[in-house]
C-alpha cells in the first residue's frame, strides 16, 4: 500500500542545486576557518537532558526536542501521579521520566560541555569551529526552520584582544569571498555596565539597553520616556544623553564616551568596568586599523544582542545590499565552563547563520554559475561495444582530475542530450561505430557548439579542450 | 552548582585529530563520488515516524529513535487504556501516541522517500550520494554506535549493467586512494532464486543460502547436513554440490553455473532467473574487465547480504591486509520507492561504513602524516607592539592560501612553543624588537631547526621557505 511521503514541518530536503549552494557556502567558511588555525570538532546530536536543560532559560527548555528512552519506559511510571489539579499532565516533570536525552539546541553548550570533559586533551587557546544541525521545537515560519546548520568559531582560553580582531577578520574574510558586503558592529558588554553604573541604575543595564536599541525606530524623546518608565531618574537620563547623540568617528566616539565613564558626565561617577571596556574596545579598533581589514567596521552602543550572556565585546554583521536580519554575531563570554565546573575559561566566538546568508547569496545573485554540476562531460551511449570503447578514456579522464559519466543506458540521443541539459554538464561526447573504427573520440561543447575529434589516446588535447 | 558532564552511552564526541581523520576520508569518497557525477542530497533528521516504521523488521522498529512530541502530549492519552494484563505498559501502542517523528535508522529509506516526493524535479537516471550520520536504539559495544555517519551512493532509474560497473569503480578509485588493498566479492540474487529453482525447493533460496555461506567454516558435509536439516532432498543437495565446489577463473565459474542453470544440473531443470542473473553477472564482468580496474572482482555465490531487498547485483567489500567486517557493500533493488507509491524503479547502490575504514586506515597506519593541524605558521606573541607589526603580514601570507596563526597573548616562549607542539605547527616565528627595527620576518623550521628572516615584503620568499 502506497504511502503518500512527506517530512515533518520545519524540515527540509536539499536536492542536488540547494546542497551545491550550501556547500559553496561551508566550504568557504571551512577555508577560512582552517586559515587561522581553526580545528573543526563535532559533538553527538543527541546530549543529557541535564547538559541542556536551564541553559537556554524556560522558553528554551520548551523547545528541546526529547528523545523517548528506548525499549519500555513506561511501565516503571505512576502515571496518575502527574495528572494535575486542572485535569491536565504535568508534562514537564512527566518528560523528564520518560526522556533522559534531547536533541543539540545549539552549539554553544555542547561546545562548554566538550572543552570541560576533554580539558587534558586540549591545547589552549583552543580554537575550534563546528559546523552542525541544531533542533528547536519552534513555530516554523518562512526562514525559521526546525531543524537548521549552525556554524560557530571561537577560541576559548585567552582575554587577548587578538581574538576579538580575528574573528572580524574572519568576517571580512568570508563576505569578501562571498563577494557579499557587510557591516560589522562592535559593542562592549563592560561599557553598558559602565553606563549603568555612572547613571545611578547598574541593575537595569538591560532596561537601558533596551531602550537605546530602540534609537533609530523611535528617536530620542521615546527612548528617554521609556528610560524614565523603567524608573530612571531625570539625572540617569542626562547622563545617557551624550550617548544617544554620539556620532563621529571611531576616535571621536571613544574619546567621548572615555570622558563620561571618567567622571564627566552629569553624575560625575566614573565607572572601572566601564573604562576597562574603552580599554578593550580601543585595543581592538587599533588592531583592526592596522591589519588591513576591508570590511566596515564601527562601533555601535545599542547593540546587545545576547546581553546576558557576554561580558565584553558583542558583535553584529549585516548585509549591506539585501534586507534581512544580523546574519552572523556573537561575543566574549567570561564563564561559559563554570556551568560545568571549570570557571575562569574566558572565550570569545561568533556564529554565523547558514540560512539567511544563503538567502543573501540567493537575493543578490551571487553563487558561481554552474556549481551545481560537478560533471565536466558526458559520454552518450551509443550500445554495449561503443560503451566499452569509451570505458578506458572515461577512466583515464577522472585519473586526470575531470569529472566524467557516461549514460548508463543506450536508449534515444535526445533523452541523453536532455539529461547532460538537467545537469548542465557542457560537454558531450557521441562515439559511435565510426569513432570505434577509427580509435577517436568526438567531443562538443554543449554551449558553443564548437566539436572536436582526438585520439583515444590523446588525454592532454581532449584535457585542453574541456578547459 | 557545576555538573559533571558527559555524552549519551553509544554516542561519541570528535576532537581535532579525530575530526581530520574523519574528514580525510570523507573527502576522499565525495571527490570521487564527484567525479562520477554523482550530486549530493540530504535529508532531515528527522522522519515521520510513518515513514520510518515497518521497513527495517520489527527489531528495527523496536532501534528507532522516537521524538516527544512537543508542547503537551500526555493530557490527551488514557494512559489505563494502555495498561496490559500483566500490569505492564504496551509500549509500541503507547509510543505512537505521544511521537510522531524519529530519528533517520539509514540513508535507504529517506532516499527512497525523497525520490518519490520529488520525482519531478528530479534528472532521471539520478545519481546521488548522501553522507550523514544515522541512529538506532541498539546495545552500544565496540564499534558498534548509537549515532554513527552512512556514506551512501545510488543511480536509480536504470537497469544497466554500467551502473554496477561505475560502483566497482568507485570502491577501487576510493580505496586505491586510501591505499588500502581490498577485495570486491560479487553475487547476484537471481543465480541464487535460480539455484532454488533447479534443486526444486523455490522458496528455500534464503535456507539454502545461509547454509552455503558457512562453508568455509563448517565445510562441505556440515553445508549439506544443515540443508538436509532445512527439509531439501538428497537430490536437492546433489544439486547444490557442484556450486559448492565452484572453482576457477570467473569465465569457468560463470560457465559451470550457466551449463548447471541450463537443465545440466542431477535435477534437470532449466531456470531462466538463474540464467538472467548469470547473464548480468557476464556482462559486468566483461565491463570489469574492459575498464582497468586495479581492485581484485571476484564471484562469490555464497554472499547473501540483504538478501530480501536485493533482487540482482549483491557486493561485498574487504580489507585484505586488515581484520575486519565487510567495509562496504550494497545491491541492486528492483522496487525500492513502490512502498511510497512510485513504481518499477530500479536502482543500486553501495555504502560505505567510514567507521570501519576509519579503524582500518589506523591500523594499517595509513593516515597522512600532520593531518591535524592546518596551521604551518605560527608568529609567537612578543607583545602588543611587535603583534601589531606581524598582523598584516600574517594576512599576507593568509591571503596567499598559507595557514597562519598569531599567538594571542604575550606569554612566556615556553608555552607558546608547547602550543606549537601540541599542534605540529611546522615553522614559527618570533619577531622582537630588533626584528621590527629592521623591518624583518624570523622564520624557524622547528624539526630541521633551519632558520632564515626575509624583509617584512618578501611573501614569496617566505612561501618558499614555508613548502
Amino acid at each position: 500500500m502506497a504511502q503518500k511521503p512527506s517530512i515533518p514541518k520545519g524540515t527540509r530536503d536539499f536536492g542536488p542545486q540547494e546542497m551545491a549552494e550550501r556547500n559553496y557556502i561551508f566550504d568557504t567558511i571551512r577555508d577560512v576557518f582552517r586559515r587561522h588555525g581553526y580545528a573543526q570538532i563535532e559533538t553527538p546530536s543527541m546530549e543529557q537532558l541535564s547538559t541542556l536543560l536551564g541553559k537556554y532559560g524556560d522558553e528554551g527548555d520548551k523547545l528541546l526536542y526529547r528523545i523517548l528512552d528506548s525499549g519500555d519506559p513506561f511501565t516503571r511510571v505512576d502515571f496518575g501521579q502527574y495528572r494535575l489539579e486542572d485535569g491536565s499532565m504535568n508534562a514537564k516533570a512527566l518528560s523528564l521520566q520518560l526522556c533522559e536525552k534531547g536533541l543539540r539546541y545549539d552549539l554553544t553548550v555542547p561546545f562548554a560541555r566538550f572543552v570541560v570533559q576533554h580539558q587534558n586533551e586540549i591545547a589552549f587557546p583552543f580554537k575550534r569551529f563546528q559546523i552542525q544541525p541544531v533542533w528547536r521545537a519552534d513555530r516554523p515560519q518562512k526562514g525559521r526552520y526546525r531543524e537548521f546548520y549552525q556554524c560557530d568559531v571561537d577560541v576559548i582560553g585567552s582575554r587577548s584582544q587578538l581574538c576579538e580582531l580575528e574573528l572580524i577578520q574572519i568576517v571580512d574574510e568570508v563576505f569578501s569571498k562571498l563577494d557579499v558586503r557587510v557591516l560589522v558592529k562592535v559593542n562592549n558588554r563592560k561599557v553598558l555596565t559602565g553606563l549603568a553604573e555612572i547613571c545611578g541604575f547598574p541593575d537595569q543595564v538591560v532596561d537601558i539597553t533596551v531602550a537605546i536599541d530602540k534609537l533609530d525606530k523611535i528617536g530620542l524623546e521615546a527612548v528617554e520616556a521609556e528610560m524614565r518608565e523603567k524608573g530612571l531618574s531625570d539625572q540617569a537620563v542626562e547622563v545617557i544623553r551624550p550617548v544617544l547623540l554620539l556620532s563621529g568617528t571611531t576616535a571621536e566616539k571613544l574619546a567621548t564616551m572615555r570622558a563620561l565613564m571618567n567622571g564627566g558626565s552629569a553624575s560625575g561617577r566614573v565607572s572601572e568596568t566601564g573604562l576597562r571596556g574603552l580599554d578593550e574596545l580601543e585595543e581592538l579598533f587599533g588592531f583592526v586599523a592596522g591589519a588591513g581589514i576591508g570590511t566596515q567596521v564601527e562601533i555601535d552602543l545599542s547593540l546587545a544582542r545576547g546581553l546576558n550572556y557576554y561580558t565584553g565585546a558583542i558583535f553584529e554583521v549585516k548585509a549591506l545590499d539585501w534586507q534581512i536580519g544580523s546574519i552572523c554575531g556573537g561575543g566574549r563570554y567570561d564563564n561559559l565552563t563554570g556551568i560545568f565546573g571549570l570557571p575562569d575559561m574566558s572565550g570569545v566566538g561568533v556564529s554565523f547563520g547558514a540560512d539567511r546568508i544563503f538567502d543573501v547569496l540567493k537575493g543578490l545573485e551571487k553563487f558561481p554559475e554552474a556549481l551545481a554540476s560537478s560533471t565536466r562531460l558526458l559520454f552518450a551511449n551509443m550500445g554495449a561495444q561503443e560503451a566499452g570503447y569509451v570505458l578506458p578514456v572515461a577512466s583515464a579522464l577522472r585519473r586526470a582530475g575531470v569529472s566524467v559519466e557516461i549514460y548508463p543506458d543506450a536508449v534515444k540521443l535526445k533523452k541523453q542530450f536532455d539529461y547532460a541539459d538537467r545537469k548542465s554538464i557542457p560537454f558531450l561526447s557521441i562515439c559511435g561505430a565510426d569513432e570505434v573504427a577509427a580509435g577517436t573520440v568526438q567531443i562538443k561543447n554543449l554551449s558553443s557548439g564548437d566539436q572536436r575529434s582526438f585520439a583515444a589516446g590523446d588525454l592532454a588535447g581532449m584535457i585542453a579542450f574541456l578547459g
